[in-house]
């Protein structure tokens, strides 16, 4: 054909996605289309990247915010090289496939991250942007660049309309992030129209004031495309973003600038017409001529080869510097000691006790040393969170050698960064807020279950518990919210000793994200040796490693209260006044439903025997979900939970009108015995 | 003493604020005594309201989305005669008062909207000055300027380094709500320390990005601050922005422009030290000058004149225009036909059906001419959601006389502004977006439970049903969810008819929030009066008013099978079959949890007879919450629900792979009754 190669794998990104997109049936033609050319651009000359190795370290991060646009990154996986098949192509959006309606990290190799979810992407970046250059500071020296990356996104309007946007861009450009690149599909369509319908800001003038270097340019002059890149990569302070003024559907001769090419395929007559007009055989579908493979597979050799440069000079960096090369690979590997439980402090049992996020705090610190791969903070929130590495500075626009990470009141920005910190690999990041605000970062949380990344959530203020602030600061549904979220751990340590061992946890999880949830208020450290009732003591907190345990119990016990959190100690009170009113009780801690769940039946049946029905759910939280671990009929099971909403008053105050007592748990028991306790 | 009476009403608002912090123990002093001077001029020269009638409908709002300042507010409240008296103020965040942590709504009067959590207040007051410019549109005449306030804003750096604040004046800017008027707080103080750690963005240049005016004027220096208020007041086009420059702690001479100062009391000691600054009495606590009372109190009496001003004019323009006062009175109570149920249109049985997204776009395209206090839009899914009046117009910046607003991309920024339209009044909001994306809008959904105001949420694409977006579209825990958010009423219909009802049951909830969960995928209409299995029909929808109710039901059921939405439908597929199989079955319809928890007793024992205690949930959903519909022992009881992410593949096939299929049902329910089946 006659066309120069640029063009005409252009026109092949172009020709498989609306293919794909019509076979499927369902789809995104439209964003493909339109930047086929600039994908192309970026792909071809400027992104480090090797399709045999999808994992390289130093490789530069692309990321499709614009996940709907699915269609044009399986392209480009296809054409150079990363082992996505034709057939693959062709098998868009269909059950067990790899080209999955949306990019799926967790399925997808080359896939960095999972989008979708608008706005998610370009956070992600800005998280991985983030850890650049942190291992940057950490680990370069004179004549070795050993970390040296850029991130680009590719992003739409809906993203730039997205909140989150607005956070994650706005710290980036605090950060000064100069190797974030985003270039801004800008087609002038969303879904419903066109953006003048809601979109009208001054994208130039919103990301100056972020600290961003702006460029616009034609998505279809190769030359603009370019110079703008390079210029963006010469830009080491400020990130950059690239508006590329473009078309969507560009080359569909009745959709192209129109919301019709936005979600739905041409249909088969529109195919042959944008075919025709680019000069493109109508058969086969999927046709890619011969040229455009040759040209964009010669990244299965180049990739290879730039890896093998970086491999050699990684090899002369762990001769010249043995102790950063022994630190990179316990970053990489996200290293944890492996005796941790004997490492870590544990605390003295103690009546007056400590709030779980302060013994959280505490862990923080001790692990700060031992893992240097944790990194993390809070959003603005830091001293209620108990987050803050303590001699450590803050990470600064000017200065990346500081250990804590002031993220703003950004959480949602926030909750995507750590994703993209953790995708982007040698960080475990975590990072905090009050539990009721886990509200603002729930796509994210979710995004992190999906992808099964290792993030860690400090969710602390996890009650009414916290009082005087009230119900806009109390939360009710969220630990429910969280335990419903697939593949999300959530763990509601009981005291410090137990909040010692969800660090643990959620260190040891790699597989996905953890959410620790803790006091405000403190909370005795339960002494676990001395005598406790009449038959015994409480259990060693090391137990609470299987999710749910026996905390304690009379040898038959007729009722068995399970708790998590401060209402534990509430519902170790009332289980000893039904024991001195003769009721053998039993206690279980249930800190980490993820965890018990999957745990043997032997097990389930050890800590909550079958034919001890009657039983009892205490928690300050909405009274739902229990019932998986209820066996009797109903009026033999009781949550003792809240639904409504808090109020604002002393916590103590607050739990008593809550009728959270040892007093009102003892009378609930007794009528569900349904005896006279003498 | 010695100070002029602004001087002297400012530092009443100071000693006020630190004085109940201090009582408390607990509160944030330092943004009230930044922003007293500011506030006491915008309330004594700006703010036309009424103590004595806190309803009138064109009073200007005032919303302190900085909402930890709350002290700041109660002050003014209690200074400008709304009836919190001194003890009130005494009594700040102790059980039972009306001066909550937080200032909330649904408490005490003259609190426009309940904040505390960052962003909300900023993104209600958009809402609440876009309905004044949509009734000033529809309403006012020449001469008659019946609806004609201002939006007046408080809120903090918080505020704006939340996305939510980004979405919002974004789009206010776009609608070009010029009455919109914030005065941002800008202290250079967050909790964690200066704002310089994370928040460096421009000010100036975003909100001009947003085609907002931007002022900046000296929190201390009133003529400075009248000036900017006149110049934004005088300003139509563009919402305004008044960068305060001001001091956390005002006056406080060891905390002021410190961290200390924003969320604790400032100690005795420093009270007593600011007090001598500020040459006020040291004891005793909370005192506040005859003048000052005398002074501030006029409002008392300047206020129901404004009002009667007001009032005047309402009389003459009911006189002039009497077919718009009708509507006038129609908007304000919300007013909706008494036989709704006989005049929405229902759906004609058709086992080929239709989608309950597109039912619900018949509703509100039947609701519209009848309704006229009904308004809303989606996040850029106009199309997808059914959210659209046809043949009505898109509000724009320079055309409100249509019926659909386009919010863009921005759902967070969505759910707030409807909150906020609800709170001005004569308006019920509805807002349209996928369900999944329910989790960008959280913190939304959640304060409109809080405050207990009518809003509807349309959530469509309800489930893995809606096919090959896969996994990051398609909702798993959001049906649960959103129904352990409390006072939340949660709505999934099984059919149109159902869906027709969800509609009636939103319309007539009045003190809460309602969202409407509903399929993409068709869904037949049930034919509820031609034979169903062996003994009977289908119920008439009509029943689903209840909440729950028995779609069918063999005379002497052995198993109760419930389920919602598209389900139902397998559901009946089901039950047929085990009817064939000689198992008597009923089928309830559990669309709404919180009305049938509603119900009474013998209501509840009718549709689940306490006595079959087999009992069987299908939800494609997390398989949680059930349990309290549940009598029986775990082995007669089962969830057949989704606990991990969907996938991308068409939705028959993901239903099938799910085991959400008659066959599957049917399998469980033989395993669950434990008997053979011939």
């Amino acid at each position: 054909m006659n066309q120069d190669i640029g063009q005409l794998c252009a026109n092949a990104l172009r020709v498989l996605s609306m293919d794909a997109v019509q076979k499927a049936n369902s789809g995104h033609p439209g964003m493909p289309m339109g930047m086929a050319d600039v994908a192309y651009l970026l792909w071809n000359d400027f992104l480090k990247h090797n399709p045999q190795d999808p994992q390289w370290p130093d490789r530069d991060r692309f990321v499709l915010s614009a996940g709907h646009g699915s269609m044009l990154l399986y392209s480009l996986l296809h054409l150079t090289g990363y082992g996505i098949t034709l057939d693959e192509i062709k098998q868009f959006r269909q059950w067990g496939s790899r080209t999955a309606g949306h990019p799926e990290h967790e399925l997808t190799p080359g896939v960095e991250t999972t989008t979708g979810p608008l706005g998610q992407g370009i956070a992600n970046a800005v998280g991985m942007a983030f850890v650049e250059r942190y291992l940057a500071t950490m680990f370069n020296r004179p004549g070795f660049e050993v970390v040296s990356h850029y991130t680009y996104v590719i992003c739409g309007d809906g993203d730039l309309m997205e909140g989150i946007s607005h956070e994650a861009c706005s710290l980036a450009g605090h950060l000064k992030l100069g190797k974030l690149i985003v270039l801004y599909d800008s087609n002038g369509i969303s879904i419903d129209g066109p953006t003048s319908l809601s979109f009208t800001e001054d994208t130039v003038k919103r990301f100056e004031a972020y600290g961003w270097q702006v460029q616009e340019a034609d998505a279809y002059t190769p030359a603009d495309i370019q110079q703008a890149i390079t210029a963006a990569q010469a830009e080491s302070v400020r990130p950059s973003m690239i508006i590329c003024h473009s078309h969507i559907g560009y080359g569909s001769p009745n959709k192209q600038d129109s919301a019709k090419a936005h979600g739905e395929p041409l249909g088969v007559e529109e195919i042959k017409l944008t075919k025709q007009a680019m000069g493109w055989p109508e058969t086969p579908e999927f046709y890619v001529p011969d040229e455009v493979y040759t040209h964009m597979r010669r990244a299965v050799e180049e990739g290879p080869r730039r890896q093998g440069l970086w491999e050699d000079l990684m090899k002369r960096y762990r001769e010249a510097y043995p102790d950063l090369a022994t630190l990179w690979d316990r970053m990489w590997s996200k290293e944890i000691p492996e005796n941790l439980d004997g490492i870590l402090p544990s605390f003295e049992p103690d009546e007056k006790g400590i709030a779980t996020r302060a013994a959280s705090g505490q862990m923080i610190n001790a692990l700060a040393p031992l893992v240097p791969s944790l990194l993390g903070g809070a959003a603005d929130l830091a001293g209620s969170n108990n987050t803050a590495v303590k001699g450590a500075g803050p990470i600064s626009g000017d200065n990346f050698e500081g250990r804590n990470i002031f993220f703003g009141v950004r959480e949602h920005g926030m909750g995507s960064m750590m994703n993209g910190m953790a995708l982007h690999g040698g960080i475990i990041p975590y990072g905090g807020t009050f539990l009721v605000f886990s509200d603002y970062m729930r796509p994210a949380i979710r995004m992190a279950a999906l992808m099964g990344i290792q993030v860690i959530f400090v969710f602390t203020h996890d009650s009414i518990g916290l009082g005087e602030d009230g119900p806009t600061h109390q939360p009710i549904e969220h630990v429910h919210v969280l335990r419903t979220t697939p593949n999300l751990c959530t763990i509601r340590p009981a005291d410090a000793n137990e909040t010692r061992l969800a660090w643990e946890m959620a260190l040891k999880r790699r597989d996905g994200p953890t959410a620790i949830v803790l006091s405000r208020q403190r909370v005795p450290v339960l002494d676990r040796t001395k005598p406790f009732g009449k038959y015994g003591s409480l259990a060693p907190a090391s137990h609470a490693l299987r999710g749910g345990y026996v905390l304690y119990s009379s040898p038959n016990p007729e009722i068995i209260l399970m708790s998590t959190g401060s209402e534990v100690h509430i519902t170790l009170e009332a289980a000893k006044i039904l024991e001195s009113r003769g009721v053998e009780v039993r206690v279980v801690s249930m800190l980490c439903w993820e965890l018990f769940n999957r745990q043997n039946q032997a097990y389930h049946d050890q800590v909550l025997p079958p034919h001890v029905e009657t039983r009892m759910a205490i928690e300050a939280s909405y009274p739902t979900g229990w019932g998986r671990h209820f066996v009797g009929p109903k009026n033999k099971r009781h949550v003792l939970g809240i639904n409504t909403f808090g109020a604002s008053a002393p916590y103590e105050e607050i739990y008593k009108q809550y009728g959270f007592t040892p007093q009102n748990i003892v009378a609930i028991a007794e009528r569900l015995l349904d005896r006279v306790i003498t």
